[in-house]
């Protein structure tokens, strides 16, 4: 099953806030659950976050009535707007949006049902290129790995947060592929337990060993297992190399440092954002203390006790080995070699 | 509500793993229920466990039918294994057990029944001597705390942890009474939510400011919240410092260091082991795997994939700033400082 299909003009997706329990699929028919989706988690993961908003941008097409250019063209950004309002940290949402939005623009002069069918054209292209991104990022993640070795990650960054094949955990499907066996721990992911829930299904569902631990279990992992890498996903990489992701990924990041393994972090180029100078620029989503207090459907924090709940931090660029990516493995200093890979040229890296 | 009381020959304890929603108070008549109290939780922190334990050799003793020294020693025995075989980590438990035998063999020149009431007494002795304890530490580390500074703690060490008062946030407890107000961050601690349902619920009804994190939340709380020290309790300290404590502390160390912040351990000089050279030769409780695939009533783990559990882990004495202690403020070189205390020379630091 894919995380998200495009069918007959319905948008499906695996309910992620319903696994590992229960596998329910979901047909999304208009804008409107689209971004309730995303909102809720229902679907999650940078990547696929951007296919779902592009999807929902088609699915908002057809409550547009527009008769002229102007009025479909405003209709249409409205729900944009509408659409960007869903999830604020992760990149490839507004990315994913304004490629749709390329679409009416540099197609002005047609018709609108060209332009419809274009943009119905373009939303399955960015799925399409998600999936192939994707494997070039496990192939050339691939490429560190070695036939026994273990990786740690935190968070989901594999088929469920993508199109297929993920992005942290690409390398490992692909090393799979190539007759390596690679065990992978896999943090739970407080609060909403990602790496327990998602991590763990997806790995088993295609046969890879994965060990669940709590994330306060990662430093003990580090120093008393054997862990060769480190490998976690991004929702947005700031210019000089500072990643936004999942909250604990900072943390996982120093203890990864502690113990001198290197820490990788994987994601395609529609990741990084050129336009934000560094980590002190994102905006980080507070998500509702009820994530918190309410964990795992029982109270189990006191009544009228604060929490917070910030659903990301931001990684500092001195603490990241490097970065997989579809266009090579990216080494510091990082604003030069995303600029040189924007720009073509080969990196050629094979690890940082 | 005490922690732990000893009311008319009975053991009466708070049950720790209905809190926060349940306030339940366990009428513990037998040495198999204290036994099964300790195993599961229902009383828990190192102290806690020594208290409880050292009432339950005194409930064993109703089974004792001897008739002579030599069969009630060999009882008294039994029943000691049969408690020292509950959980592994926490030396107290076996400090206390030890303390109990030594009355029997100090005594047995006396009657029976005066060794039974000895060893009654020695039990409330040894809670006493806890409480006492307790406040001490909380007055020794109080001196470090300012009014206006925040904490940060891991797992429960305060007065659900202890007969009261507690060791790690005993210095908050006093800093309080001496009219500074303490901000207190409490790691949730993940599997059985110590922080989240414990910590949170003594300091609230204390009137302490709280705020419960998850475990993945301490290094970005560091950064960005104002921290000005962690402050965990122990569960067995080495000679050389080396400190077992609850899973998840050995990462906190990590963070605090990375990020300039005084690291404290807090405990009674029971807690140190000095017949345990370093962190290395710690017996680790590994625990069910149910705690993590099954957090609070609900699955979060997919069926068939493993699971780490240890209760514990290791932290460098190197990354520990400083003991508080009942006998004061315990800076490194720690097995000097340890040995210097235990003669009975005063240390007299205020801060490490």
């Amino acid at each position: 099953m894919d995380t998200i299909r495009w069918e007959e003009g319905k948008l499906k997706i695996i309910d992620q806030t319903k696994l590992p329990t229960e596998e329910i699929i979901l047909d999304i028919e208009n804008i409107e659950d689209c971004r309730r989706a995303i909102k809720n988690l229902q679907v999650r993961g940078a990547p696929a976050i951007g296919d779902a908003a592009a999807f929902g941008m088609v699915l908002g097409l057809k409550e547009i009535q527009a008769e002229n250019f102007e009025d479909f063209y405003e209709a249409f950004l409205e729900n944009k707007r509408f659409l960007s309002s869903s999830r604020p940290t992760a990149v490839n949402l507004f990315w994913a949006l304004d490629r749709m939005e390329d679409v009416v623009l540099k197609n002005a002069e047609m018709t609108l049902p060209e332009i419809r069918c274009l943009l119905e054209k373009e939303a399955m292209n960015i799925a399409e290129e998600d999936a192939a991104t994707c494997r070039k990022i496990g192939e050339n993640g691939a490429a560190l790995l070695r036939d026994g070795m273990s990786i740690l990650t935190h968070c989901n960054a594999g088929r469920l947060a993508t199109a297929r094949y993920g992005t942290a955990l690409a390398p490992v499907y692909v090393a799979e592929e190539q007759g390596k066996r690679i065990h992978v721990y896999a943090d739970e992911t407080r609060p909403l337990l990602q790496g327990a829930r998602l991590t763990a299904y997806e790995l088993k569902e295609a046969g890879v060993d994965v060990t669940v631990i709590t994330d306060s279990m990662a430093a003990y992992v580090m120093k008393n297992m054997r862990v060769d890498f480190v490998i976690v996903g991004c929702d947005r990489v700031a210019a000089n190399g500072d990643t936004a992701n999942k909250i604990g990924t900072y943390g996982v990041a120093l203890l990864a440092k502690a113990h001198g393994i290197p820490f990788y972090v994987a994601g395609p180029f529609s990741t990084i954002d050129m336009d934000t100078p560094t980590g002190r620029e994102i905006l980080i989503e507070e998500r509702p203390p009820e994530e918190i207090t309410h964990g795992f459907g029982k109270r189990t924090v006191p009544v009228g006790v604060e929490v917070l709940n910030p659903a990301f931090d931001v990684t500092d660029h001195a603490l990241i080995t490097g970065f997989i990516t579809e266009k090579g493995i990216i080494c510091p200093p990082y604003k030069e070699g995303f600029e040189a890979a924007l720009r073509g040229m080969k990196r050629g890296n094979e690890r940082c």
